[in-house]
């Protein structure tokens, strides 16, 4: 298996000289090898996650095993994905240009279907807690408050019967796209691709040379550049209210200020993957990474499911209690995003530990 | 004027026994004299007031120099009233039982007019933050939230007229009621028992003998108690979703759970003002106090906004749009309550002074 990826690679760019400016490695340091190893795993692990989904998956609503089996998927299309990038030099250049877009496609298409039923789950579990039907955390003080009382509010209930209705709606959607998509010519050749990759790792002739270190530095740079740019400042200042500013805009695009958050949710994801290929298997979780990781996905769901409140609200004819509770629970979600910002700036300012 | 306090108390309990277990003054500590001065400096300025808010008073909508005139007279009436509540026991019982609620009905009936015009420009300029409409503070990064674009969408100008029409109505009613109750026989009664004050304050005998220190102790006491069955274990933590919970519960009652820091706020004003009795006009500010105060100011008024706004969501009728605007006006301003707890906790927090 050591010596597999040192054939020389197939395709057309066959022994394209390396692009890379690394070092040769030093003594013991990880070199194309680990790479190749990471990412044969990873496609063993694509196709055997396939194959489950394969059996299950046409399974009415695609829930239980088959929903574990995308999952998985997805788990490691990304990897591979983000390894290619990460590591782009070191491999075939025109094969990983062609894979890429493509398991984008793929992960991107069999994550929806998740996403609007934890989305509705999200909006639904805050429509109860702001009807004051679920218990409060241990010490809130004041009896009353803390003691739930009152049901859903005619509103509320309305709220979150439209919700479920354009939301299972749209999940439905997905879950049959993920099926086609899963039928379709085109997946067949993204499995071929990883199919070939669990056996026979395109690298570059010199990539069993080199140091991946500074790759997997040049990603962790990017990350630490998108994340200096971010507005931490008023981010680790509770309640500045920033998230809801433009929360009754007339513009019902994605609030712009979000995105540069989502590029740094994608930008650590690679980081992590880098750091993956380097220590293997077994290495120690960064518990600040883990930490900011979490906020920035909280940051992106709270942000869709506020989005989610105020598409529901466009909807014609529905009554102005249904519309009163949407915009509550909009601006609610819009405190989520402010919430996981501020979440994120305290994670990120532990003290770094430099191991890519 | 130094011992005009010494004539005998007149009015029917005169020469009542002192109820107060208070130990005789030592060398230089606040006695009754104190007290005395203060409550005739409170007395001659509400009658300064009163004189200014007849001459300037029937002008229209009570503006400008009447409106200040009301201020100042309401902030005499605060302090004669408090100051009767915390050294009850060195003045003529009956005396202050009778007053105090005269006083109190006096302030509350003046402070309701300036009430609802302050919560309509909060609630207005909330509804221009919420639309992007206003710049944003400093360092907010991304460019394109920064900048504000569009205007107000339809439902957040509905709403801003709409709140514009109620509470401008209920601020005209306030007008006229105070303006009645200015002309009113009950108030001639109260000005006529502060013209006494002015000159005579109804000391009990012993008053004059009396360390006003363990009164004022005491009245700092009660803050500190309530202070302390506070949530501010909760309020410490940014972002706790508090406030917002019941916020669209079904009843329409003001949030039990705001009860109790409506109370420290009193308990608040008490002690400064039993502060300003013992340390006469000048003495240092106590920052703490003053910060903890403005954090309980900021957090009545955005429990009163989001209640305003609550409520005009009610109106029959209203469009969709406009009940999705103060949904989310509503849990803005909830948020502010939340935000209000927090910057009261960072306030309370600090190293306390204990000078009463």
């Amino acid at each position: 298996m050591a010596q597999q990826h040192l054939d020389p690679p197939t395709g057309p760019s066959a022994g394209t000289a390396p692009t890379v400016p690394a070092p040769p490695a030093q003594e013991g340091a990880p070199i194309g090898d680990a790479l190749a190893g990471y990412l044969r795993a990873q496609a063993t692990e694509f196709l055997r996650s396939l194959r489950q989904h394969r059996e299950t998956g046409n399974a009415a609503g695609g829930a239980g095993e088959s929903g574990d089996a995308a999952r998985s998927l997805r788990r490691s299309a990304r990897r591979i994905s983000g390894s290619l990038h990460t590591f782009r030099p070191l491999l075939d250049a025109d094969w990983s240009e062609a894979m890429r877009p493509e398991l984008a496609w793929l992960s991107g298409t069999l994550a929806r279907e998740h996403a609007y039923a934890a989305r509705l789950d999200r909006l639904l579990l805050a429509l109860n807690r702001l009807s004051g039907t679920v218990a409060l955390p241990a010490q809130t003080g004041p009896g009353p408050a803390a003691a739930p009382k009152g049901g859903l509010t005619v509103g509320a209930a309305k709220a979150g019967a439209l919700l479920d209705r354009q939301l299972t709606l749209a999940r439905t959607r997905a879950h049959s796209a993920a099926l086609q998509a899963l039928g379709s010519s085109r997946f067949h050749a993204v499995a071929d691709s990883v199919a070939v990759l669990a056996s026979e790792v395109p690298l570059t002739p010199a990539a069993d040379l080199t140091d991946l270190r500074p790759l997997a530095g040049a990603a962790q740079d990017r990350l630490a550049d998108a994340v200096s740019a971010l507005p931490l400042v008023t981010a680790g200042h509770p309640y500045n209210a920033e998230a809801l500013v433009h929360g009754l805009s007339a513009d019902t695009a994605p609030q712009p200020q979000d995105a540069p958050w989502h590029q740094v949710r994608l930008l650590l994801r690679l980081h992590r993957y880098a750091r993956e290929v380097l220590h293997g298997g077994e290495f120690p979780v960064d518990g600040r990474l883990f930490g900011a990781g979490q906020a920035l996905n909280r940051h992106r769901d709270a942000a869709e499911a506020a989005a989610a409140a105020a598409s529901a609200a466009r909807t014609p004819r529905i009554a102005p209690a249904t519309a009163y509770a949407l915009g509550v629970l909009h601006a609610d979600q819009r405190h989520e995003v402010e919430a996981a910002r501020f979440a994120f700036q305290q994670a990120w300012q532990k003290e770094a530990v430099r191991t890519p």
